[in-house]
């Protein structure tokens, strides 16, 4: 802090109200002359330290009127979890849908607002080359071997590490290197289940997650997941009860579509209701590592004391997209998922697992995590401040505390799919809600990405968007 | 051959006329002395000569007997496809028997006569790793998405002019990348079958395939493979009168276990077979680059016309193990491949595709093949001299034209899981016959490989290995 500029201190400090909640979404901030002689310093100082404000999304302008904090008293939380409040059990048939929008949305021209990757340009590619470069050069010939599942010793030794910094207890020889989560998602739910078996799913679900169930001829049981606290316990207590459900997959931290997660006293009721009934849960937490506040989120993982939890994660979404590393603390099931994994795809790509292995202990991992959470979190208040600005009153929008997604529930009115379409006319992509549900709900909801550094362009296309919504 | 010197000169010519069938195996080679008349040479250059043929695996000597072309007399082709006349289906189960064989193989200490792999030190990891820092190096961040299935479009195009090449017109459009040909082998199934449905494999078949059926559960229906020419055609055109088979998986070239190959002829005859049925082709070509003759061997893939062949190959057996980059020529079931590699993996590894993208234009890869099939062929000569030298005159033998493989038939009462046991227990490795049957027939055959180089160490298991098979 000793080495801050003027107009940083004084950024720094009103950012410190917003946050701590003394100046409330959509209050309007003392003006550059009152901040002046209140902070006792010069006009342009105030401006700049607004300027800086409004770029971290913190703030915005309204003509002839000042600065606001960037507001979502217009925007409450969505209802998610209102229509259905009985579980059912639901067939799982959502591919075409699926697959015929992430074939639109993979235009390079289109304004990404519905990616479900965060940009490449974030994450430290050249120096993960040096990492490269040097592991490969060094690779003991072996490795082919030796690398093969569980996979690289150094590798999960990092990983290993990592667990225990965050308090949960996972030796290296319970962690299975994967061809990125999602393979470790696949593995997991193929070890614990049989065609035909109950899976408990997030509705709103991630729809790899709903393609891995109809992959594998698996049932859905949707478990509405709340705005303010993820899913709702009480309904999937009823559901356990009612059904003969054989696995849970949940994703416990800044959930893909809504951003939400559960609490860790949630969390830690979640284990404690699935060890009741001697279900595994499948805990999909790949975001874990992009949270905003000062503290990591914990895991569901940390909380199992009888290995029913298969803790997959990943480093696609916080280091090195592509490469396709993932892996599962597997549990009890880590001999039946390294037999798959063997059966399937044999072991992840032998050059990216050293090359991680060696960014790990000398790359700065956590350096970069801090700065990427910094980006993604004024990102954030960007693409906030943006919906505020350009998209109706009656727009509901959840308030993540990390990742990179944000979820809108429009005007019960509007379809999300021909939102989608003409969005896409207009060169944009967005993600419609129907995308995340086996039973194809959510059609006035819809998915938006802030994992792409702030520029006029995604302004501009939020501009568009919320005309769009303001038509439908 | 202008630069050849006089001894090496002299092992060429002699190495012709056994390549020839002039000198025949079993035969005596001239002695030293005659040999030196004969060519006009002085008697240490033909020493010189014989020194390198022995070396090379063509000739052995016998103490008080001079040098005698390495000889399969004594070694009869295997009759593999004896046994089961009618070709039955059967459900697969044999995971806990491979992966208690596989994970005793793995100890590195173990002499690799049963590995799977070759050797890694006959690959130009160095070269690759230049290839992969200089890829790494210089990769568009957007590569993380462009690099999606299909995959790498440099790669792809690489590959398409590899079929080109090979008479076979594949546009890069039709290929997917995938993580390693085990994972487009399972793709392939999965895309082809339903649970319950039947496939016609080999018997004796690649273990993995059937780890495939057995996690795909699929019934399979073994063709046997004749030591002579590959799998038996009219056994097929029975069973596929006989049996609803929904596919079929063949490895066509250099077959894992047995090293043999269907000729041409008998690839396009399978072809028309299958599109009389209009059945699929799994066509495993994995080992295809590996070959020891003068002309790379065709694919049944060539003489499909209605894209009824998924033709399957990767670069880990001849380039770059654990790079775990291999593909599928998918004809008409491409874009379902696609979809199931979405779904369950995402993409191979961006870094991995890129370096072999750059490897494949830069690198040399004919030449380092053209080193890598000469090494391959002189370590199978060399076993099969010491397969002359130590083991029983009664052990029939396959003779592979490529790959790295033999097939032992042994005599009816050596039991080879003892025999594995027994060579595990001497610090050896092996491969026993019911690892590679869905009916856990082949109880007295086994599996070596050759693709180590030879070595005293490789001299000495052989010949315990013998001693093992006579006291059985």
């Amino acid at each position: 802090m000793a080495s801050m500029k003027r107009f940083e201190q004084l950024a720094h400090d009103i950012a410190e109200l917003i946050r701590g909640g003394t100046l409330q979404p959509g209050q309007r901030i003392p003006s550059v002359r009152m901040a002046s002689r209140q902070y006792n310093v010069s006009p342009s100082t105030v401006f700049r330290a607004y300027y800086l404000l409004e770029n971290l999304g913190l703030v915005h302008a309204r003509p002839q009127s000042g600065y606001f904090v960037t507001s979502l008293t217009s925007h409450p939380l969505p209802e998610t979890s209102a229509p259905q409040r009985e579980p059912r059990t639901t067939p799982v048939d959502v591919s075409e849908l699926v697959f015929s929008i992430l074939r639109s949305m993979r235009e390079a021209s289109q304004v990404p607002l519905g990616s479900a990757f965060p940009s490449p340009s974030l994450f430290p590619l050249r120096r993960l080359a040096r990492s490269m470069a040097k592991a490969t050069r060094l690779m003991d010939v072996n490795s082919v071997v030796t690398d093969l599942p569980p996979g690289n010793l150094q590798l999960r030794r990092q990983i290993a590490v990592r667990y225990a910094i965050s308090g949960v207890s996972v030796p290296a020889d319970e962690i299975l290197v994967t061809d990125g989560a999602l393979e470790a998602l696949n593995l997991c739910l193929q070890a614990i289940t049989q065609p035909g078996d109950l899976v408990a799913i997030e509705a709103p679900a991630f729809y790899a997650c709903l393609q891995v169930l109809e992959r594998l001829q698996l049932q859905a049981v949707e478990i509405p997941v709340a705005a303010s606290g993820g899913i709702d316990l009480a309904v999937l207590e009823r559901a356990l009860q009612q059904h003969d459900i054989k696995a849970c997959w949940f994703m416990t931290n800044f959930q893909n579509p809504t951003g939400v997660s559960l609490n860790a006293e949630r969390k830690q009721q979640l284990v404690a209701l699935l060890h009741r009934h001697q279900i595994p849960l499948v805990e999909d937490d790949v975001y874990g590592e992009l949270y905003f506040g000062q503290q990591a989120p914990v895991m569901a993982k940390s909380f199992d004391r009888d290995g029913l939890v298969l803790h997959c994660s990943s480093f696609s979404k916080c280091l090195a997209p592509g490469y396709r590393v993932g892996w599962v603390s597997a549990g009890r099931y880590l001999e039946r998922l390294q037999r798959l994994k063997l059966m399937t795809t044999l072991s992840a790509s032998v050059p990216a697992q050293a090359a991680l292995a060696d960014y790990l202990e000398f790359g700065g991992f956590d350096r970069h995590l801090r700065g990427l959470r910094a980006e993604l979190e004024a990102q954030k208040h960007q693409l906030f401040a943006a919906i505020d600005r350009y998209f109706p009153a009656d727009v509901r929008v959840t308030r993540p505390d990390g990742g990179y997604f944000l979820w809108l529930e429009l005007a019960r009115n509007v379809d999300s799919l021909q939102l989608f379409r003409r969005a896409a006319e207009a060169g944009i992509s967005i993600a419609p809600g129907p995308m995340f549900s086996a039973t194809r709900s959510f059609h006035h909801c819809l998915r938006l990405n802030f994992g792409h550094p702030w520029s006029e362009q995604l302004d501009a296309a939020m501009a568009t968007l919320g005309g769009l919504i303001g038509q439908a």
